[in-house]
Order: C-alpha cells, then structure tokens, then sequence
C-alpha cells in the first residue's frame, strides 16, 4: 500500500502507515505542490519503505528526469513529519501575524523541527528524517506558499481574529487545527515535552493569548540545542 | 574570544574558531536581524563553546527575556553553518529566478543543508547543529528576507544576468560568491561531496549554465535520503 495522505486520525492519533496491517506499507512524501509537477517543474520526494528492496524497485518505478526520489527505511518520521508541519506554519503565522518578526520565525520553525524531531524518535523513528524532504521541505513550501491555508490561518489568529471568526469564512480544512491538539496529545503519551505544539494548542483552544504564549515559550530554562 | 563574525578565510579555507589560538573560542550565530533585535522583538541564538561550564556563564550573561540562547559544544558545526548558508541562498535565488518553482527551492535548501551536514561530521563537528539555529535557522532568514544580498544574486543570475554585470552594480558584499569555491575546495579537502556547492560554485565561474546544472543534480544515482 503505498500511502499519499498525511495527518493523525483523530481518536486513535494513529499515524497513516501505523493504520495499514497485514501489508507492506510505503509512504511517498515530500515537498510538492502537484500543479509544480504537472507542469513538469523538477521536484524531489521521499519514498519511505522498510523493506530495500521493495522501496527501490518502486524507486524506479516512480521516478521521472524531473521527479527525483530519495529512499528511507523510516516510514513512522515520514508520516510524522508530514502531519506536524502544519502545526509549526500556523506558529509561523501567528510569529508573523502578531508582528513578532522574521528572527522569531526563523526561531520557531527552527525550533519546531526540533520537537518534532524528539517525537519521531520516541516512536520509533528517526529523528534526522524530520530535518529532511518530508519534514523540512514539506515545512519550507508550506511556510513560503502564499497559499498555504494553515499559514494564513495562523497570520489572521496572530492579527487577533478568533478562530471561529477565521473558520467561519472557511470551505476547506485547514489540518492543522485538529493536528495539533491531536499531536500534543502522541507527544504527551510518549513523554515528550513539544512546547510549540502546546502553545498553538493553548492559542487555538482559547486557554492562552498570544503576549502569554510568546513569554511562556521565552522564559524557558535555557538549555543546549 | 566571542566571535559574531562568520564565513571561510580565503587560502587557508579555516573557519572562524580555526583561526583563534592559545584562547578558548565562542561563537554566537543564529537567525538574528539586528533592527530587529535592536528594536526589542524575540530572537534566540546559539552559544557555541567545547567547555560546559563558559559556555553556561557566557549564556547567562548574555540573555534578556526578549534573546533566548541554546548552548552547543559544536563550534565548528555552528561556525560551518552560518558560512555555507549563503551558497545555498544563492542557490535557492537562482531556483526561483529560473522559474523552477516551489518545490525545486524547498527540495534545493532540504538537500543543501545535508550536504553541509556531511561537512560538519567530515570536520569533527555534529550534523545535528546544520539543522539547528544557526544553520537551518539563519537560513531561513536569509531566504526569506526580501534583502538578501545572496538570495537576490541568485534571483538576477536564474533571470540570465552575468555574474560580472550583477557584481557592478553592487557596493556591498555578496558573501556567497567568494564562499562557494572555499566551501567547495574545504569539502574536496575533506572529502565530503557537495553537489550543490558544486553547482553553485561552476554556475558563478560560468563553467556551467542552468539547464546543464539543473539536469546534473536532478540525473544523479537514486540513494537514500
């Protein structure tokens, strides 16, 4: 089963490929926006498999002279990676929104690849993968596309719209709305402390404003990277 | 010796902590716009130092609530990160400028900071510090700033500019033009492969031009990520 979705299922907060049983699960991944493609645009993606031998045979098989593939045994930081991202562009929104900064942004994002990377090796996974295609590059074209639906949303929570205001003028899904609490609670089931995702969760949920957030997230013990 | 200074001495190709003697050396680096910090918005950075218990006086003493610092024992790593990421934002101009999209960028910048991570393991330093504040960090700053000085060389010479014609109308330095051939003369010296280095750095010598360069990177040998 070769998996194209990303995300947690809310309730059991399963990742995609911890959801296939009694088949070989492989995850394609990465940073693509599909009209890119199909407009044969260069692009480069993850193709994450256990076994090696399946996943470069459909290496090969996937791959074209603008499509280029990267193999990884770790499928569970693949899909980690590709859920989480969401959360972190809608801090980068919000960093942005509330006029926090471009070093606050680049702090943030950078910070919360390294949450993210802790959760994918408490699972199992490796936490280098979330610093590759599927983790930051899938990041990168979320926060740099004008586009991005969780980025936007983030920007309008930091300018001080409400979240219901903001989803009310909504038709599509906006993901990381419900990754995040989702995610912070796998992160709090495996032990690992993720403050970025708690604080979006805290802003999302109305529990903290954002002048709280901003000083919990800075008055952290300092400590090494 | 606190260095805030970052880049390769041209000849000897050393990094800045490679160059201080008989003192023990720092390196503060990281995402950080000086107006901005200046004018009181949250930043973090990273206090690099071989000894724990400097490097955590240095950072107390360097704080404010509005400057978060993380430690690092890695001072070549950190000194590696703020140097190569110029490269890549030349790199990730021409990308753009070319017309190459999104995903070639977000894909170019992901596969240039593990090539500068394979430099940092070659030169004694942790590939984990290239994902951190100040590599993947200050990266992000420098392509995303609108005045980027190397973001927008690249962007004039994926446009089809000379490297001469850009040059002449600037009074400022671009680090990356000079950085390029000494990151890619230390790497060869290491004997580390960096292909975008290598692209970047035949690209401004006009050895090579964008579609032979392109068509280079995207024909290598599949291999994990």
């Amino acid at each position: 089963v070769l998996l194209c979705c990303k995300g947690l299922e809310r309730g059991s907060l399963l990742l995609p490929p911890e959801l296939v049983q009694n088949r070989p699960a492989a995850m394609l991944t990465g940073p693509n926006f599909a009209h890119e493609i199909a407009a044969g645009l260069p692009a480069a993606a993850v193709l994450a498999m256990a076994d090696a031998t399946a996943r470069a045979a459909l290496m090969e098989a996937l791959r074209t002279e603008t499509f280029r593939l990267y193999g990884s045994p770790d499928i569970v930081g693949a899909a980690l990676g590709g859920a989480a991202k969401n959360v972190i562009a809608i801090a980068a929104g919000v960093v942005i929104g509330a006029g926090l900064g471009e070093n606050a942004r680049a702090a943030l994002i950078t910070r919360g690849l390294a949450e993210i990377a802790r959760l994918a090796s408490a699972l199992g996974g490796r936490p280098e993968t979330i610093s590759g295609l599927s983790g930051l590059g899938d990041l990168l074209l979320t926060c740099t596309g004008t586009s991005s639906r969780n980025f936007s949303l983030g920007l309008a929570l930091g300018q001080g719209q409400s979240l219901d205001a903001i989803l009310s003028h909504r038709t599509t899904v906006t993901e990381g709305v419900a990754t995040a609490p989702a995610l912070l609670a796998r992160a709090q089931a495996a032990g690992t402390e993720m403050p970025i995702t708690e604080a979006v969760t805290n802003l999302l949920s109305g529990a903290q404003n954002i002048p709280q957030t901003a000083a919990a997230l800075m008055g952290r013990a300092l400590k090494d990277e």
